[in-house]
């Protein structure tokens, strides 16, 4: 990795940042690209350059791109809220899939580029009678779709990451950093003396995730851009299933102060089912939640494969968002 | 049909201008969607309203569907040249996919109505490893599938159609109208004394297509717009397939001076294939074409279920398109 030109999108994001470290630290010549035109002080450690550009212009895409002429290609960049999704639905394929084509369009004038593309798991199958279950699912479909199809015309190294759920410190939306803010919020107001706030609301304590450190998947990502094969999906994940009560439970005793949680209305039907034996609790959740996991409709290359191994201990990755919250970078 | 709102968009396009004209005469309320912003003469019967719009601007086709407020919608618009297609594969996502999804986007305001939208049967199956054969290929399978997962997601009455080719008079770039088109243009020169345009070539004369009498198709339309099952695919053809090498002599029948044609460097082996019986040509073109049928994922509809036949006569479309061309409205 060292000295060569790696243009990460994204990377004010949550995995951009840890990305923007990670790849610099191996001796990347790093290339940041956030989001809007304004000039702003850099986030990122010295050596990296920090551009601004709008990915849904598509000239703007195609200059940065041949003032940066980059070799690698790591792109974050993408919308990523299921709820948003469903009010603005075109912002969703305007970011997740003509953006991602204005840039993989611009990268045709470097047939060398190689460009690692950050799906999501919460695709659908585009030959199911349901459709997609959200907006962003449809979105994401598409971005896989156009990537791998603008590698195939174009004979371009293309090539797509799976992700699972990513945890870890920094500015990340998922269930465990929203809890982890809930429970310093709750240790701050009981020290002011202020109310606790309003119930951290945890509706499916029995759903099931697979839940990766954001910085084992950079490592993936790492892999993926060294030594992965063009065309294929990469699947990045733990192994390892978690239900959402136990990590409630996990990031709670962690908590200073009392901090209140509503478990919902399925909460009292779903404490008699836990009578029943760890072991019975099915592999998928038991409700059609709206951002489940689809299985592949092709098989798919796990990461595991180009010899990553995630490293990071579930508790360390908790701990570290608890850390985060707590040096009140965010969420105060 | 009778009083009924009907927006038709592409009304300027082959398809678009025998649209209006049915419609109008079965006594809907035709409003005729043309590309551009300024301001022409109306190219149709009168009655007809005729409203120019670009579809790829987002706000002007909410502020068009604001206006006309159709009841039915027969979105014709689209870009259909696989050449072009290679030349600029962005805009061909722009004009088939994003267009559609504003006007389906636009749409959402009248949840009532009934959205018909003209896909291609030159689609690609997204689970493929090898990928879309072409940029149009790849443009109209997503068009499709934003179209239907639109129905979906926000209970759109939406309707796909899927015609086959078509032909008939007017200003197609079809493979009919084109050898018609130097066959006047021969006719042309020999009266003039000139010398005879350049051969055309016809390269692969035993591949098959099914065509079909773009009258029959707006038919079709028809059926599908009042009886068809909202989020269902309609594949609307002739149900014969036919030899290229086979509708040129057709056509050069009519020739009344000589017309040249290139039968292509593989034409010595094909007219050696000629001397097997007609029984023995098999179903598919033999070599990879660039523009074969692609066998649906998942089973589609006819509009023959809906009561639909093809009325034109083989001969009767030749003629037409021939005459369409004698009588110098194009290609001279």
């Amino acid at each position: 990795m060292k000295g060569r030109r790696l243009l990460i999108t994204g990377a004010g994001g949550f995995t951009g940042r840890h990305a923007v470290e990670y790849f610099a630290a191996e001796g990347a010549e790093v290339t940041a690209v956030v989001r809007g035109t304004a000039a702003e002080a850099s986030i990122f450690p010295a050596g990296v350059q920090q551009v601004a550009c709008d990915l849904g212009d598509r000239k703007a895409v195609s200059r940065m791109i041949e003032t940066v002429r980059p070799e690698l290609v790591l792109h974050l960049a993408g919308k990523n809220s299921v709820p948003e999704s469903w009010r603005d639905p075109l912002l969703y394929m305007e970011t997740n899939v003509m953006a991602t084509l204005y840039l993989l369009e611009a990268l045709r004038a470097r047939p060398a580029s190689r460009i690692l593309v950050a799906g999501s798991r919460l695709k659908y199958r585009p030959d199911s009678a349901a459709g997609p279950p959200h907006p962003y699912s449809l979105s994401k479909t598409l971005e896989e779709l156009v990537s791998l199809a603008w590698g195939t015309l174009f004979k371009q190294p293309v090539l797509m990451a799976e992700p699972s759920n990513l945890i870890g410190p920094g500015p990340s939306t998922g269930f465990c950093s929203l809890l982890a803010q809930h429970i310093v919020r709750s240790e701050a107001a009981a020290a002011a003396g202020e109310p606790a706030p309003a119930a951290f609301r945890l509706s499916s304590r029995h759903a099931q995730r697979d839940f990766l450190d954001v910085r084992d998947a950079v490592r993936a990502y790492r892999y993926i851009l060294d030594s992965g094969e063009t065309g294929k999906i990469y699947r990045i994940g733990s192994g390892t299933q978690r239900e959402l009560g136990e990590i409630a439970g996990k990031l709670l005793a962690h908590a200073a102060a009392p901090v209140e949680i509503d478990w919902g209305p399925q909460a009292e039907q779903e404490r008699q089912a836990e009578s029943s034996p760890a072991s019975a609790v099915p592999e998928k959740p038991p409700s059609a939640s709206a951002d489940k996991e689809v299985p592949p409709a092709e098989p798919e290359d796990d990461a595991a494969a180009l010899g990553w191994r995630p490293e990071t201990l579930f508790a360390r990755s908790l701990a570290d968002i608890i850390g985060y919250y707590r040096a009140g970078k965010e969420g105060r």
